[in-house]
């Protein structure tokens, strides 16, 4: 399929590259130019409107307000080009694919949400979860796309934010097992367990599942940096599922503690490292270093 | 061996006779005595401290109030018995596995804290995650009924309590996980997506664990009797870690708020039930039933 | 002084009656018109332009949308009115604050952000607690105003943003002070001493003070309605708190449970009820009703 | 009235002088003897046993387990001591209360809970307010002693638990103030505006009451010894508000966030000091100092 790719980040590329491989044909942009460059069979343009065309285009972007510059602000929706579909594989609010559904809407132009779960590693191999809702026949129309970059793809119904929700409530579950992972080794580090040792146990028998892996083997090794999730877009996804929350009536008081653990391990200068610094608040709240 | 065996609640049981169909000589003695007999190679005793002799003496009881009236008031370790070691394997405080290793070192017979993760099936089939620590020759000693009881022992060194601060932070995050899906699956509902649908993904992919397949499972049917592990036992476990959690002076937020959701569905009339009804405090606060 | 009025709701009536009874000059404007009639010596205008002139303009509306609405949709701060000072006396955010203050300076009319503690019966009597924060000169012009409106203007520097977050602060302060009445209660309650028996020695003792008061009377009497301060409008101030805390780095814990228990009370249908309801969620949760 | 007195802590000295100065006759003990010497019209005596007799005697010690260690392991209530009643006014468990009242049933001793609100130099003035529940003819017949000690004596029915209940709901209101004090303090700060500055404005307007004013003036000068109210001593009647909730199927959020500062604090070095120290805990967690 011909398709366009707005938003080259270390996720972005992955996919776009994967797609390249797998017999796609692919325009891709950025707003730092360099960043849409140097992928085999991926071809970079010069604008977004470029991109915002072909049998389909897909949007990864950081955040709702990257989105809407490009989307909204940018004026792409009113411009010449009429893409097949719109997947947004961005993690956006629930507030915003809401939006974006009734502008679409307005504009012809079928819009799919379909947020990822899987790093950038697993995005080359072609492995992400793929978590898609919009009306049926434009996903199915995509599954080629969908195929390729993912291991599964599954479906939500024909409202495109319901699969924004999932994925803001599989990235707050995520967050949550890295807050109970460092509760948990600040404990048993004060009863003389080094978390090394606990997670050891934990991440290989009940919890042995990729998040608790990989998220504890940091813990563990008390290694944040390089960063793969961000902590601050990690606090930034909580924000959203608390917003959502609120919008459906539904307390969330784990999120609530998720947010002022963020807030507190940003202010301590950690909202660059990855995510599972967040287990750090722990130790430290317990008086260690 | 040798073994007796105090407590035959169903884990008691599935262990006694698993101990048995390996080989073991199994004396077993419960306080209701019906619950002692009718196991093939098990046999039941008419007290405590005929139990409390042999190679070895397990005790596996519901909690401190129930270990503290055999094994304190009941008189045990000031009597004729002299086990070649005892193994605790109850979930019981940090504080009382501190007080039993004092209490034991004065008495002469060794002592080693040896809780387990897993089910009564789990137990019955030899196939449970131990998790010992205690004098090594103690352990060492104790092998052979170690591994007819488990899939794994392991060790955490020779001061007991830190295998009951292991086995009580486990507890603690599986607690923890079933918060987070409980909230999760409120905050998905809001949006339209029902628990089953988004559990499915979830303990599929980035979680698929024993922990999310188990509890998911119950969460996603809003089934939770019979109860497998009961929620008021729950409740008895996350006030343990608490307490242990302040020993050691380390604070522990996730846990407060499990505390406080684990008080309200008892509250609700929800303490008999599996520990996974926990889930349904977030619907209710949500205002759906 | 010549002044004009742009919000007459409740706090804004009482006070612009305040203020013509004072001997000022006060044009009103309401968006819905009838709330701007009626009082002597106040004038309706038919637009909110005709309010903004003169010696002074006063805001007084509901939220930051609806200030951001007149003020910035509207266009009035491009339109002819230079009012010698405009003073925004609504509860707004921190961050709307500061774009007040850099539009306002653009359009060369000084801006001071003068928030009030007081209930509309205080706003009438004059007895208001004014807190103000913007060039001192344009403060001291407005003194007559704000000496009629207040029993005291308490003064935070020349940065108008420092009174709003003084402002949200106490509203924190207040609802939280609601929050721990409302967990004492049910928690006697649960001892058999009702919540009025127990508020009567609080309130008249060591926490004898307006705020305890004023909500512990209806706390004790249970009777939330008709609103005084409603729980819709409580927890958008709790909101704004969150979020102004969040963008200085500061966690709050109280406030997260404050956020969390008034969704939940929105949930159970008590959104538009006074906001001392918000102590009806301690007791629901304990099992009572 | 002839009336013994156990318990000569810095509370117990000012009880007890106020007792003597209004013409009471006090036999008082202390476990450190020397701490009941030196006060004008008080007889030191030697044992707890001479202190356990007369028309009246009054306990007043540091928590359950000085209390128990005196009372029931030192065996006052076998002994030939038969006081007219029995004023327990320390702050104790409600669980503690329940026993204590029917032990005190079984010895045929009255016993009335009596806790009190205020510190020690509004003991020396006789201003306390006491908070009691028992047998009615017992209070009446106490009544020289508590009208001497006391501003106002408030009555809670004849159950004493009742009154520990209420002291407990007190305190934790009291602890709760100084928490949102601390976060609100911590918010303005960020915002540019001092704590000092903030709640000048607080506790001399909504907020001024006995317990903002004090705690209140302690945060603001960051000044938080000498201890008036210790924090490990403040964490401890959060601890048993907490449990008493749980008794009483209560959860109290608040409380738990009280709980996890108050553990914080004490793995901070902040154990010694004032309990208004706990206000540092928000300072930290948003990265100041």
């Amino acid at each position: 399929m011909d398709v366009g790719f707005i938003g080259m980040g270390r996720m972005g590329r992955g996919m776009a590259a994967r797609l390249a491989e797998q017999g796609h044909s692919v325009r891709a942009w950025n707003r730092s130019p360099e960043a849409a460059r140097g992928l085999p069979g991926v071809t970079a343009v010069a604008s977004a409107a470029e991109a915002f065309r072909g049998d389909a285009v897909i949007t990864m972007l950081a955040d709702d307000a990257a989105l809407e510059a490009v989307l909204v602000q940018g004026g792409l929706l009113d411009g010449a080009g009429r893409p097949g579909v719109h997947l947004g594989m961005s993690t956006i609010s629930v507030a915003l694919a809401e939006r974006l559904t009734a502008i679409h809407g307005r504009a012809g132009i079928p819009y799919v949400s379909a947020p990822v779960f899987g790093r950038p590693d697993v995005a080359e191999a072609g492995k992400l979860n793929i978590v898609a809702a919009g009306p049926d026949a434009a996903i199915d129309g995509a599954a080629p796309l969908l195929d390729a970059m993912g291991a599964k793809t599954w479906r939500y119904g024909e409202e495109p934010k319901r699969a924004n929700a999932v994925k803001l409530a599989g990235n707050f579950m995520l967050i949550a097992a890295i807050e109970a992972m460092g509760e948990a080794c600040a404990f048993t580090e004060g009863h003389g367990v080094t978390g090394a040792e606990f997670l050891d146990l934990m991440t290989n028998t009940i919890f042995a599942s990729p998040v608790y892996k990989n998220y504890g083997a940091a813990i563990a090794a008390r290694r944040y940096e390089p960063p793969g999730f961000g902590l601050r877009l990690g606090a930034k996804d909580v924000r959203l599922a608390l917003q959502a929350g609120e919008a459906a009536g539904v307390p969330m008081p784990f999120a609530s503690v998720l947010r002022d653990g963020l807030i507190e391990a940003m202010s301590h200068g950690d909202g660059e490292k990855d995510l599972s610094a967040l287990a750090e608040v722990a130790r430290r709240r317990g008086g260690r270093r």
